[in-house]
């Protein structure tokens, strides 16, 4: 997957850093952690996440960083 | 997937935009939401989403940044 | 898969065309529709859809765009 | 997969033109046809197909195009 | 996976062509039977094949095209 | 997925050397141990591992070569 | 994946010939025998296998050729 073709991608991912994402995976692995970087594949780096189990339970993981080929979807949480 | 070949999905991606769409994916998750952006390999961006659990259940996802290499199909809703 | 190596496909899928075919996804989804379009992907454009869940239930889904690299096959229905 | 390294499978695939194979699919789908035509992607064109779902079932397909990249083998048929 | 580049899995499928060898595929298909061909990309040519179900249920396949990507190993017989 | 096109998860990978990690893989392994090196694919090496199965249970492996395609995600263990 | 990229990973490989290693697949296949060679894939050839079912029940294989791009992680047993 060529960069230059991820354009609007990188722009939704821009404009959230700092902000808290959900990313879901290929596996059902589901991230929520704040967004710190990412670059043209998805690939991303969270802090302060939770690995979500199910919806009353969650692991504290802190940092990850997240192969963007893994990626599903990633959603940013408003509040 | 060289971009110029996906001519017809783009011209029916373009089409919809703006429009409810019902995106599924390789592992089973359903999201419906109004595709706002997408480009050449699928990646697309939807909003005011849910994640469809069952029939009856759904969850409010907001913003959803969606890997193309991921979908298995898009669809639009007609109501 | 290089665009001009699929030369039988795209000469079946052309011939097929405005009938309605039955097309099974790599995680078991089977819709049936009318073809409308398809690119040398096998990405596909269908209409009049149903997602067919089991042989007694299916799910009514208008037009849809198919991924061509989630698609098993493509077989037309005659009647 | 370069076209001209698959030499030997474009071969044995010639030589059954015509004749009964079996070809089983990544997700477990097993569907026996008479092989039509083929490409070096092993994309697969049968006809006078049926999908093998247990020992005693299968459902009657008609013409069938399969995508290379999903079958694991096939099998001609001698009877 | 360029050719030059399987040196040695190429002479070990060379010395053990003519014998007995057992394939696991990615879904878990396991075939036994005699290595006839190969190529660079793992695709094999297999025959008087029999498809392991499990230690006491097999069936009879015949000549079997084996699809390189979806070989998990192969492993000769010694008896 | 080219070299140049992840100067962060290298960075990060990079500043992490030396120290606990846990990773997960696609197909839901949990590796954790000391992080001795990396490349540019995310193939990881790894020392005093330990996979874990449950949160009650794990096995001991020593060095492991962990293939980055495989990698879900990698998560520094701060203590 | 290039072969130049791979350095530190056939390092580690390199220094283990000759000794045993565990080795587990995608498909969660585990093999426990000797590397005997590999390469920049990591294809490894390994002899005097067993593929280990549970804790208690493995199968001897002899020699097997395992395919890199199923390879989840590789591990050097030290006694």
């Amino acid at each position: 997957m060529a960069s230059r073709c991820m354009k609007f991608v990188q722009d939704e991912l821009s404009s959230v850093v700092g902000s808290t994402v959900l990313v879901k995976l290929r596996d059902g692995t589901t991230i929520r952690g704040t967004l710190k970087n990412y670059d043209q594949h998805m690939n991303l780096l969270l802090d302060d996440t939770e690995e979500i189990i199910d919806p009353k339970t969650s692991i504290k993981r802190g940092m990850v960083v997240i192969r963007g080929d893994t990626v599903l979807f990633v959603s940013p949480i408003t509040t």
